[in-house]
């Protein structure tokens, strides 16, 4: 990092800052202009005395210069990370399309809707047995009844599953019935629930919170990895703006910067990003053509009749068709469906 | 809420809509323009339903009428909510103050602080053992010795102690030895262990998340209430915007709204808010002027020792002078402290 | 719009609400719950009146029915507007590429980028001689003199060009060498220049500003069409969030949005939006996949040299590169370039 | 600056940048970490020469070290400015309260406020002649005529003068009926706006637009100041957020921040800041207490009649309450309105 220290320090106030700079065993590289003096103090884990130099009277500000995270970065592991789930390759050349309602609702619905995301090409199921509502007189959902009909689903269709924990608690539980858990963008910053995923072999589909910033996004996925578990997927999911023409602002920005900055695979939602029913493909089909590895998406045959998310979610010919065309756009970038 | 229909919605599609509401209970209220039909639906509870019809097709948008949370609004109950604890009424005439590190690191340093908070006028002592921070790497707190050094630092002085409890497990244990559980603004929505906290006695300082709405902070409080727990403090701690000179932007706008919409008693931390020491002390006189019912201040001697929000903590000396000017304020404004 | 009544309204203060807008030519539409009610005054321009109600202590508050804007809505006018310049039809179903430097600097290196952006296949060259900078010490543009060189450089490729005009008085100059008027974002709700470019004939690229809702965006288009002047392309660049990855969020969700709402045609600029020279590619396909009627880029062979904008400026083979991308993109969703 | 290069940049490369930092005649200081290289390039105005760094491929990013903005700096001058306007201290230690309508109406209207207002203790009164709306449709100014009121009810009160000037060709006109010409949110980024009021005497009211940081609202001034006027006052009157129970968010950080870089009277206007007429003294009170300089307040007897923003104007009593519990505050913290 870079320290700038305030216009007229003196030099017993810069050997101040030597000294600690020193004591942490770290070379400090002073460079004086004619009346701003900064300080070098570059290497690894520099970052992590960020707040020792911050505190200091003397310190104007801190510039970074390396990145916090490590794990999660592109200069740790060059190539891409490649997530295998039941034969299905995540973050491969197949962009992977995970479908489904929000909530688990009942049997022959979330069956109903498997067979048709199946048969358009859809390689994943998703469906919340555990569901954090804003208000606490909302549908809280099914709890395990609904991951049961979850392991269900998949074990007659062969598509793989995505469903929410949203405490320590509930991990053995949701481990035991789906491929993949989710960690919901309210809980992006639940340290302890990041740790504890962070202990099982299970991959995990991380959701940006709606005021996380990229940094912060992979200084999560670094709590999950740093606990041993490698298998991240990010997934973009909109963040909050001034914006209220949409529920959220989707950050398709992000696609691009992650991909460079990680070698995770990118997962884009959304419906849950621009959160109108009639505007999810636009976005699906911007999200596809700008890198994303795999696209979440909201379907409910009777989304009047859903206990969530109805709005956004997708009629099932409204999926069928946008997945034609999907199809049509991986292959004109080179990837495929 | 009240239901506005897209422009050219036939007869049947109106008839639709209006035996939904009252299938569910309701009195339709139809008002029809040259080209816009609204349909209003009043009365307890009608929010609940609003995903239903904003699902449908025919509908153009839903605007509220009615407040989503009930305990938690004025509403519900006129008189302000006075929370006793140890003697200290908190949401009474007089301001609370309560101060102390960001983290506990060891006894005699937290016996040292609080000495200087107490004897300046603060009523509690806060100190966090579980520290939910951005990076795996820094400093995670002490844990239960931690606990185990505020409870001491209260028997010697007679502060309050508040401390926060990261998950659903920690609760028994901060309970055991804090007066004051703090949830954190990065559990703002964790729905379970705000239920957990709604199942208990102890009070609850409720710290709005940094992409939060009014609303939602509201919300959040509904979940706690409406486990049982009604000794609910909210703090307005800093909302994430554009503005890169703080560290986060300390929406003071809140205190009267939030007096307004809620009985509850509301606090702000201006430390975390607008994390630079030296304007630490404008915005905690600001939010004194503005009628928060208490503040919550970091305070470190020596701040480029702390483990955790050096840059942001208060000299003893300053803190000193600023419980001086807060005392004149309140008196100014009717209040004491 | 549906006027809110406050919580126990008296007979008497509704009956102040109702003769109101009996005064203002509406008809009241009252709905009467158990302790709310609330009044409906449908019709076109009831929007217009909407503070006279906000401002009565007895209103809780106003909800929207009707857009504020007319002119621009698709209700308006059903079918996409088209926009001839030059023999380039705007908004039709060719996708319009615009692109060039930031700023005009010198004659020969205009020429070198508009032979380049032309052979690759776009249709207009854009470039600044009045340029609006953050810093008074920075590089202004060239003013007239760079007007005459963009003009020279139409005549010598035919591409269409595009030049910002950032007050009044160069409303006339800008009209006399340019094909399309740029309005730029830190001029969208510069009223007073928007109705100049509303009474003459040139049609105007608008962009959005940083903190301008797509209402408002709307709004501002149509203080240019209420003048007479109904050639008006909307154009998406980026909005300010929290996020500091990129230098704006660029908001490819206006896109639908827009095109929903107006029959305008909708441009996006990634260079600005994004402002990161490697990603802008990403971003460029994401707006076509999303619906874009046109993108404009900025293009330098020698960015380090540039005088404003360089980091965020494709170098020549870079912008090669991407139209081909766009050119089977296009085609992939059943247009063209 | 500081030049941050990328990891593995080769010596040819480190060589290039060196090269060109001398050519523009500064000093490169290099400081080598394992795998980093940085580059210092400090010294006055280095900081122009940002994006040609940013531009380079081998460079991963830049901070800042030196202030883009120097007539507006506290470096530049240590004391306060203060801008004294018909006998009026502004900058001093009372604290100036300028009260009035949004906009000029009638004239005995405008002279019943002034009086009231004058009574209370405010020396300023407010008005606009020429009003920036968002929607054509309304109402927008009196022209001319409102700025002869303006000009009578001064000499009939002797209240020192605000109002706005929206576009270069009104700067004569109000200059020559106002005391202060206010240059409004909408137009703070309208730099012809900006040269052309630095190049008058009259003091200017620049207020920080709804997206802009407090750096840019500082270059904004020094837009002004470049040009010979150095009369500016700052003024924060609410930022864009997610947050929508307030109008905007009034960002009274901005208050010690800005005390802190800039040596320019800072004044408050709480009530476009936080929009709603309930609120504004809490938000009047809590701006004094965090040290503004200046309050700017709406005030209106009959809301529901006003032409423009009636919902946030007060009542002229509740305007004289919040004039007494002012003065008291004011006194509190050893200043006095």
């Amino acid at each position: 990092m870079i320290i700038t220290l305030k216009t007229g320090a003196s030099p017993k106030e810069i050997q101040t800052v030597i000294r600690k700079i020193k004591s942490l065993g770290y070379t400090p590289h002073i460079s004086r202009g004619v009346d701003k003096t900064i300080i070098g103090m570059i290497g690894e884990r520099a970052e992590k005395f960020r707040e020792i130099f911050e505190a200091m009277e003397i310190v104007d500000h801190i510039s970074e210069i390396e990145k916090p995270y490590k794990l999660a970065s592109r200069e740790f592991k060059k190539e891409n990370t490649i997530i295998k789930v039941n034969g299905v390759e995540i973050g491969a050349k197949k962009i992977t399309v995970i479908a489904g309602p929000c909530a688990i609702e009942k049997k022959d619905r979330l069956m109903e809707i498997a067979r048709v995301v199946k048969s358009a090409g859809a390689k994943g199921i998703r469906g919340g047995a555990f569901k954090p509502r804003t208000s606490p007189y909302a549908f809280q959902g099914m709890g395990e009844a609904g991951l049961k009909i979850l392991s269900e689903t998949k074990k007659a269709t062969g598509l793989i599953t995505v469903t929410e924990a949203m405490n320590i608690s509930q991990i053995p539980l949701v481990a035991k019935y789906a491929d993949i858990i989710q960690i919901g963008a309210r809980n992006i910053q639940n340290y302890d629930l990041l740790k504890s995923v962070g202990k099982i072999s299970k991959p995990v589909l991380l959701k940006r919170g709606m005021a996380t910033t990229i940094k912060e996004l992979l200084l999560s996925a670094e709590y999950i990895m740093a606990g041993g578990n490698h298998k991240v997927i990010l997934c973009e999911r909109g963040i909050r703006t001034f914006e209220d023409a949409t529920r959220f602002t989707l950050d398709l920005n992000a696609i691009p910067v992650l991909k460079k900055l990680s070698h995770l695979p990118v997962f884009v939602d959304p419906s849950h990003g621009i959160g109108i029913r009639e505007h999810v493909p636009a976005m699906a089909k911007a999200a596809v053509a700008a890198g994303a590895d795999g696209i979440l998406l909201e379907v409910h045959p009777k989304p009047e009749e859903a206990l969530s998310d109805g709005p956004q979610s997708l009629l099932p010919e409204q999926f069928i068709r946008l997945m034609d065309e999907l199809k049509i756009l991986a292959r004109a970038i080179g990837r495929e469906i």
